[in-house]
């Protein structure tokens, strides 16, 4: 999906955001928000939105020295979603159909994205899941995941935020419930943007236990391939299933998947709701 | 208040949101998304918000043309508040402190501001309005404006949103029943900007029949003195009182109020509210 007219207030919200996490200096936020102005202004808006945001987040180092102005909430997202990690796992576990469960608690995951809420501490995300679930989702190409799922030797899912990390382990661990014999492989970001996971966040989350972890070598807020090391590459295309999470990975892939992709997302933005044809806040599952 | 680093990523989303309004047409969407983020980086940010706002926005109308793209919403605004007007008009006339009820239901008024509200029918004004009025509003001033009303011969309110317009109307009322020797002056812009109301709004307000329609001359969304005609700026100059109604006029006069104003606002955007030292969403009423 090509930069959309929204995109751009959008981003400079959020690297105002990132800015802040890295400096109280109210001359480092103008500062930044004049060359973010400076950078979207002369952006080729036919690349994605991901690309416009990893050029314009760049100028928070640039200014504050900081790599990383997410640490922290990142560190607080695994905290509050370990937190709730045993009711969720224990939720999947009750249900008649477990991969459905285990794929609705892995995109719900998404709502602890720091740029959705403030104090992540003051939800109640007990009853935020319960509410989603309680919900009639459509998970449109379940039963053709299912069946891929019965033959196939490895699977990929392409990690998007930290936080939704620690859910994703409930979803690594259905697959394999679905097939014993299959691997799965979890990549994550090779530079911190934004509050996407990186090697660390994931290893924090408990990943590791689950899934093997995987360097995709982006340092956008989404899967960049041409960054990508030629290890994950290899992976990539060899994949039996990949799953792709997030809005920033399907903003990036859906313009040229190179090969079949399980897009897993909620709609958190009218300009992707509107370009998947779905309601705002919409949990979708579809290949593409 | 100058240009904070929040006023970007707002401003970029209202001129998209009017250039919505005025045609259905993506290029031209994304023409005056590039734009105006060179009229943003380039602007003195020494200047107010509504400053860079007028800038901004001149871009709707150069490329499609259209002069006043919130004409609909504002029609759609006054009817909403017309309809409303009658409660509101007897819940002021109930109230043992009138005058402190009209100031009140005039600020709020304020709620049907199109940049915070989208489909205006789906709203139930009568329960938001209710809702508001039952908070424990700190008027700050209003003591002071009693003790003023008393002795004054000359009123000034400078409007701000059409729709509140019909609100306003209640306020005028009160003051003149405070003191029947008073006249009240109402200033509109001169130009149609967002959904500010001008000289034909006001008309269709009914705020003829409470008070003298002024022009402002302004054409940015709040007052600018030095664009006023001569016969406002004295109208200005001698009133005894002069109320300056929301967001826009505050950012604009209380740089340099010339004379004595009293704010009376809510503070709808965290800039603002931390500006004046409240809690967003607060109904704000002092003297500057």
């Amino acid at each position: 999906m090509k930069v959309q007219p929204d995109c751009y207030h959008c981003c400079l919200r959020q690297v105002l955001e990132s800015v802040r996490f890295a400096t109280d200096d109210p001359k480092v936020h103008q500062q930044v928000m004049l060359e973010a102005l400076e950078v979207m202004k002369s952006f080729d808006y036919n690349k994605t939105s991901p690309i416009m945001g990893r050029a314009v987040h760049k100028l928070v180092e640039k200014h504050t020295g900081v790599k990383d102005p997410y640490q922290k909430v990142k560190e607080e997202s695994i905290a509050v979603a370990l937190e709730l990690y045993p009711s969720f796992k224990k939720f999947v576990a009750e249900q008649e159909d477990k991969l459905s469960a285990a794929i609705q608690v892995s995109a719900l995951g998404n709502l602890l994205d720091a740029a959705a809420y403030g104090d992540l501490r003051q939800v109640d995300w007990e009853k935020v899941f319960q509410n989603e679930l309680a919900k009639n989702h459509k998970l449109g190409d379940i039963e053709k995941l299912r069946g891929e799922l019965k033959a196939a030797k490895s699977v990929l899912i392409i990690g998007d935020n930290a936080g939704e990390t620690v859910f994703d382990r409930i979803l690594a661990a259905e697959i394999k419930a679905a097939n014993e014999a299959v691997e799965v492989f979890y990549g994550v970001r090779g530079y911190p943007i934004i509050n996407d996971a990186t090697m660390q966040d994931a290893i924090h989350s408990g990943l590791g236990e689950e899934t093997t972890i995987v360097d995709t070598g982006s340092s956008a807020p989404g899967l960049v391939l041409k960054d990508a090391p030629a290890e994950f590459l290899k992976l990539y295309n060899k994949a039996d299933v990949v799953i792709s999470k997030g809005q920033g990975n399907y903003e990036i892939l859906e313009e040229d998947p190179k090969r079949p992709i399980y897009f897993l997302l909620k709609a958190k933005c009218s300009t992707i709701a509107a370009h998947l044809g779905v309601d705002l806040d919409t949990l979708v599952f579809l290949q593409k």
